[in-house]
């Protein structure tokens, strides 16, 4: 068994990373400089964390005494930007990227928030927040119109997840064992909505 | 006379009903699906009560735990998913469930903070900045121009119901019709702008 | 030699005076009435101090009772509804607005986050962060295309002049001078941006 900070580390990382790519990828269809693409990283990365630590009152922020965190991202940011040409990355690799750290985040969120002792109602809608607003913030800051506002199945996928892992807590299953189901169904519903153009009804007018 | 918690209560409550409505309705022309409204609707109905909670620093926060309040934002959006076709509800909605919401939170947000120790000039602010920060968040997410840059007074009514309650406050009136007398102000100089296309002069260039 | 509070203080006070001018100025565009000016100058000088000190954790915020900066940026509002018109202040005047309170944010933001207890990597972007905020939220309410998306060098002047103090800080030379130099070089270099068309090469693909 891997330990639990181990773990949950792991996830966090990879989420930032994912996030922070997704952030220097909408940072090149803005045709951004290089601080423009560290800086869009930046906040798409740490903004979900950030406003669900805030919410939580969760105070000195995770990233106030993480240099080596600040520095990956920024390294990503620089890597997406020398690289992104090359291999033809575009707007495909950017709603991949976002759905990795969708996913991811939406457990993460709820588990931290359950921690923090919200209600699990709470802390799904938490594992939501957390989930999306780094991408919301990256798009209304590229001015783009954001990705939950596109017809395939987004938050959805964001709830799913985070309510799988809510319910299997409650009912005494492991927590890793709890972190993968969850992490797994947001990542398949929304891969599936991507590859498959999966979509919930939208509403209509008569 | 009602108790004040009470007062307060339904004040509350009807607020963040008539936001989460209005969120709803802003979900409904983006033709979303049922998720986004409820998440637009949550956005919409916590955005100004959770601003006006950070920025005074009234953690926890009021929704971590307060299930019912969630899965009552949840069933107005349902309902507006449902039932908004069949009755034809729409922009006109849109707009006066956000001029109540408008009314009630300028006055509730004053009165907080004033409880919390701000000053009556930055009571004010506050009142005005909860009252508008719910219908901001809706339309940037939504994509929309937000409702504050149309012609129509908006801010102005938010700002006179808070003054009003604010100077009734100070100069001793009663708590329930200082909060009375606010909230009438507010909704019925927004509800004749709306009716009667009142207007502020604008900005003009020679 | 000034008393470094009151140093710091006249810096802040500029600042904000600076930034709550391009706030009315970006109401101006959108024609906005006195009211809306207020509040746009309210939200552009205050939003990038806000953040930073809700991120650091400094409650409670530091408009809460400082009555007469409120009234100053309302002031500051309504000066340029009366007179921009006047003396055909426009877009141009907007942006050498936002590069003095960019400069002297920059640095601000850097020294009160190291004074906070964060590391050299997260006072920098603190810096850039509450520099650049208050500028963010003035577009995106006012449904402008951010400034930091246009070409000229924007957030590599923040990140300089924030890079430049706290260097200069680490090698203990006195925070007057750090402070005077890190708000030269940002300000320098933006103006050099917006005066001789500066920009970083962009992204580009093949």
């Amino acid at each position: 068994m891997i330990p639990l900070d181990t773990v949950l580390g792991v996830i966090d990382t990879v989420g930032v990373v994912a996030f922070a790519a997704s952030g220097a990828l909408a940072a090149a269809r803005q045709r951004m400089d290089v601080v423009g693409f560290i800086l869009i990283a930046l906040i798409t990365g740490l903004g979900g964390g950030t406003l669900r630590d805030l919410l939580l009152g969760r105070l000195p922020l995770f990233w106030l005494r993480a240099p080596g965190l600040l520095a990956m991202i920024a390294v990503v940011a620089v890597l997406v930007f020398v690289a992104a040409p090359r291999f033809r990355l575009g707007a495909r690799m950017l709603i991949w990227a976002d759905a990795l750290g969708l996913a991811l985040y939406a457990v993460l969120g709820a588990e931290i928030a359950l921690l923090a002792g919200a209600d699990p109602w709470a802390a799904m809608l938490l594992g939501v927040v957390s989930a999306s607003f780094g991408g919301i913030m990256r798009d209304v800051v590229c001015n783009e119109v954001p990705l939950l506002l596109t017809r395939e199945i987004y938050l959805l996928a964001a709830l799913a997840g985070a309510a799988c892992f809510v319910m299997l807590r409650l009912s005494g299953v492991w927590r890793e064992h709890a972190v993968l189901a969850g992490m797994c169904l947001a990542f398949g519903i929304r891969a599936a909505a991507i590859r498959f153009g999966w979509s919930l009804p939208p509403y209509r007018e008569r």
